[in-house]
């Protein structure tokens, strides 16, 4: 177990019973949906900033969610306001909010690498809520959520990820989950977009077909213009890779379509896809409260038993 | 009663009950004022998103509090952040919000219909907080809220809205409540700006010395120079309709000032009358508190008795 | 007694006994902070404002953390959302948050004098946060709790503190402080900046190594480019009154450091004094949270011992 259960930084220190467990609990929050979660005291009493250096409100909101929900107070730090904006390094920044008392950090942030900076300086619980095209491990685990409740058990299930793969920390994070539960996955795109990931355990083409063939689940990428390889235009790319109703004929019956938002209807899928029956992009959305709720009561570990008696159910059906 | 009771929209879909049933419990609120708020728990456990698209301090900041003394969480989406600026079109936006678990969703948009928009594809309760020159529902019921607390009852009142009420969502609100109420609403401008008003129940008037004449209340608007009408220089159009206590000589004895703010004190109003005696200003903003609360209660609905005993109190009263 | 307790805007109005007992109460918030804050109920039921005209993140959460620790509300304006940007005037601003029910109003503003006018038009109580170049109360308690702290009784302790002291509301509000806590002041910096200085009961010299000699601590503070005096290049204000462990060598054995944040390193201040054993920085913003609950609790005053039984302990220890 590579996983020390003080920080989320990335999927891959997580081993399959890590996995499993945030999954298990998750369920757990997804089925207590309609009662009130508000009495769920586990991390009454925390601070939990977010500092969001790179903006995303789906993302922040659905993290605010799930910290509120388990009665944590949280806290919003987003530039311009932030005093990043006056020369202060990240490591400076924490330092000042591990010192002014907060007990959670939630850093999104453009450059690879900075939660492990933030882990440096913290002594509470770090999560990763995206950096640079590093990681996203939120994400690829409420993705992997999603798809098991759609699929069942994913071993021996195809699954094509389609888009600008090498900047894409949503892709880099989902292959580790999903080939770890079992999957078998295509990563699909341009050429240029697939040089120096040959030695992921992954298939890779640039033809969108044949990542299609056979597969269970679809899941798309946001394509951002700045991030365009030479030589590949906007235009053809949408051509070549938008993911259509007729192309999802070649993939096997009822296969399902994801996609982290925003998506660029049109665009980079059809509208016909992205809001039909297959799709499982409003899914991913709901479903990131459950696993971000999970993610942050593991981290915050067990309660004591005796000074905070209201958070003791969860400890009882966690353990 | 062509009011679902879903959401608050606009004010055309209430009748004069409903109006009234809301302007009731207002009162409540507001007497109940000194007591602890927060021990009212009827929103407790719900998650209040606030999409302000346009940026307005007070009318968010009094939603936000109206929402937590009921005991709701408040959560604020504002650009630059939203995602919106990424390309995702509102509809998108509000089934993810919507997805992620919100169980109500207030609404401020540049675009007339954009809450309409929001309702369509949002589980919960929309409630307009202003959209384009369309409405502004919360805004004409504590207009109407404060003009009774002060004057009564409304029938045979006499109220002049002065100021480009062709654009204005106020104005437009308030033509309907006052009306309903049996005010009798007059409009005054510039002619330009009163062209196609001819259908409302209203007396239209570019001359401010007939507007004011006997009038019981007069309601100011904010004058913004990117709408000011071909031909109306802004220097001509305030010497003609500022309000003066000079002016004011002609209303009723006791008449009345309004004002939805901000305000341009010395352009579009003198500093006596904006903060003199006649001025309801103020009570415009206090009584925006009870009166959101009033509307997030009842669009909440009762409370099932047994699972949620500590709101029974509203439940019976409000009954 | 020159204070009456409703507003803090400044520390001149403090006279030495109520400063004790804001350090006094900022001591217990201090040890009780493992406990569950939360439970400390001074502040429920009150709603916060954060009227950040000039944002600073560091001291906006500090102040958020407090209140909340007491069980306020906390809310923030922050241009450029605020209605200001309308052309609302601040006395206008602050005549609506008043009427809109705040309790609190935390005021940073760029201009001096701004809390003062926030404190003529609000019926609640005013917290001054920093304003232009005048004064930064809460800064100011906060060192000298962690002067005292570090250091015990500060009669006779000698203290540099050192940089653009003309224009720094952190050095203004400190003179005042440390001087009537018993200390010797004395201020460093280019003879630019230290006319007009001359009245204060302070050293003024523009020698870095006398202000340093012996000294028991020394106070940086942050150079802003835009008020370097004439005559003076930001080039050689820093090689000369840059605070590296040779210059500090002439202070006294065990000398601290403090500085209010952000810091430039490297620049003003060597990263081995800033972040080395000397350093009372992060201790600063440990501590800036007692002490602004410290201050707000006492603001808020003692609680009727019948309708809030739940603070009644605080009463109790203050009393």
């Amino acid at each position: 177990m590579t996983w020390d259960g003080r920080h989320l930084l990335d999927v891959e220190s997580l081993d399959v019973h890590e996995v499993e467990r945030i999954l298990s609990l998750a369920s757990e929050f997804r089925l207590d949906e309609g009662r009130a979660s508000f009495a769920d005291g586990t991390l009454r009493g925390s601070n939990l900033a977010l500092l969001f250096a790179e903006p995303s409100t789906r993302t922040r909101l659905s993290f605010e969610l799930a910290a509120r929900k388990l009665g944590a107070e949280t806290y919003l730090l987003e530039p311009p306001a932030s005093s990043m904006v006056k020369g202060e390094t990240l490591a400076d920044t924490v330092r000042n909010l591990d010192a002014i008392g907060f007990d959670f950090l939630v850093v999104r942030h453009h450059r690879s690498g900075a939660p492990w900076v933030a882990a440096r300086y913290f002594a509470g619980h770090v999560v990763n809520a995206g950096d640079g095209w590093h990681a996203h491990p939120t994400q690829a685990l409420l993705d992997l959520f999603t798809l098991t409740r759609a699929l069942g058990d994913m071993r021996g299930r195809k699954i094509a990820i389609v888009g600008d793969v090498l900047h894409s920390r949503v892709a880099r994070s989902n292959v580790w989950t999903l080939t770890q539960a079992g999957a078998d996955v295509s990563l699909c795109g341009p050429t240029q977009w697939l040089r120096g990931l040959e030695s992921l355990p992954v298939t890779l083409t640039s033809e969108l077909d044949a990542a299609l063939l056979d597969a269970d689940a679809v899941m798309g990428l946001r394509v951002q213009k700045e991030r365009m390889a030479a030589g590949v235009s906007l235009d053809e790319y949408f051509e070549r890779y938008r993911i259509t109703e007729s192309r999802l004929a070649r993939s096997a019956p009822g296969a399902r379509y994801l996609h982290p938002g925003p998506i660029n209807e049109g665009v980079e899928v059809t509208r016909d896809v992205a809001r039909g029956p297959r799709s499982l992009v409003l899914e991913q959305a709901r479903n990131g409260v459950p696993v971000r709720m999970a993610v942050l009561a593991i981290l915050k570990g067990p309660a004591p038993t005796v000074s905070q008696p209201e958070s003791a159910t969860y400890v009882g059906t966690r353990g």
